[in-house]
């Protein structure tokens, strides 16, 4: 590989850091960029710089956006009595897809002391306070160790204000055959049954 | 995916029309370029910005190069009585772990008529007048229909030259199962057959 330019082995080195993109990868889209015109890779660039330089955490919500509040806490049309809780900001996009059309906070992460993280380093403190505004708060963190942590650690700080805590239901995939779903899944599934006329 | 800051969403979406990185794997690359530190995605742009301002081609051999003449080009340990056609830049990265040590030609394309490609835009015009400095010329075009068209216009071109013009031998890979191999090939390797002595 010696006789790559070094700034084109330099951006080769860079892009194979990026998550996903192997030595080879990296490599094509190099190579990519070499024949690409001028005005695109300076945009490229530009476009860099700008995701850096514009987006901001709304101080409402902490989601990312280029304004503060963001375009969801200053939507007057979606419904203010609940909230959603999420760790981070792309679960927005995932959940914006099920029609759910309440407000969000995203926690930024979560509790996890093996990897240092306090409930003092997640958006916990505001959480506290805005609480009393809402009918209902949704807890939808992930459903691993840490997400059902930080889930319980959630409800037993808000377990004093008279607000309904739910959290995302749990069970066998739509579509999900049972022989694929895996025990702890299928113990929950029964007993979180749900009757007929429901 | 109305929720996506503006700036994320333009460079998921130049992302996303680099060869093999679909609208998923863009957005991935988005959120690691949210999440990763400013210093990081500035140096990036900048050597993106470096690829277009520092490579240029190598006058000599048409190689992508941030000098000119190229380091293979300004090399006296070379041997220089033996240059390499080829059709690309990147061909020089894969010739050069074959232990091949002579010059390169690049011709920056292939003869290819349906594309409008003629063989007045690729680089033949001073193959011509260097050809008289070479022993041998040894030309490695893909073995597809334009490179082989463009192979058989050289040959024709240097035939009143006194120069040893050769091409890569065809034949099954190394390590390849007959059974695998096309007839095309097999046929190939039927009448290049080389004898045991050799």
């Amino acid at each position: 590989m010696s006789h790559i330019p070094p700034s084109l082995e330099k951006i080769i080195e860079k892009l194979s850091k990026f998550p996903g993109i192997g030595k080879k990868t990296a490599q094509r889209l190099g190579l990519y960029i070499l024949k690409a015109s001028s005005d695109e890779i300076y945009s490229l660039a530009q476009s860099l710089c700008d995701v850096k330089d514009k987006i901001k955490k709304c101080e409402i919500c902490h989601n990312i956006s280029e304004t503060s509040p963001c375009g969801i806490c200053a939507d007057p049309r979606r419904d203010n009595k609940i909230l959603c809780i999420i760790e981070d900001s792309s679960d927005i996009l995932l959940l914006e897809k099920t029609g759910y059309n309440g407000h969000y906070h995203v926690l930024d992460g979560v509790i996890s002391p093996l990897d240092g993280i306090e409930p003092e380093d997640i958006h916990l403190d505001d959480l506290l306070e805005k609480s009393d505004n809402y009918a209902e708060l949704i807890i939808a963190t992930n459903a691993g160790i840490e997400g059902d942590t930080t889930s319980l650690y959630i409800q037993k700080l808000l377990s004093e204000k008279n607000v309904n805590i739910s959290r995302l239901a749990r069970g066998i995939p739509v579509g999900g055959n049972l022989e694929y779903v895996d025990e702890a899944t299928l113990t929950r599934a029964i007993n979180d049954r749900v009757e007929f006329n429901d």
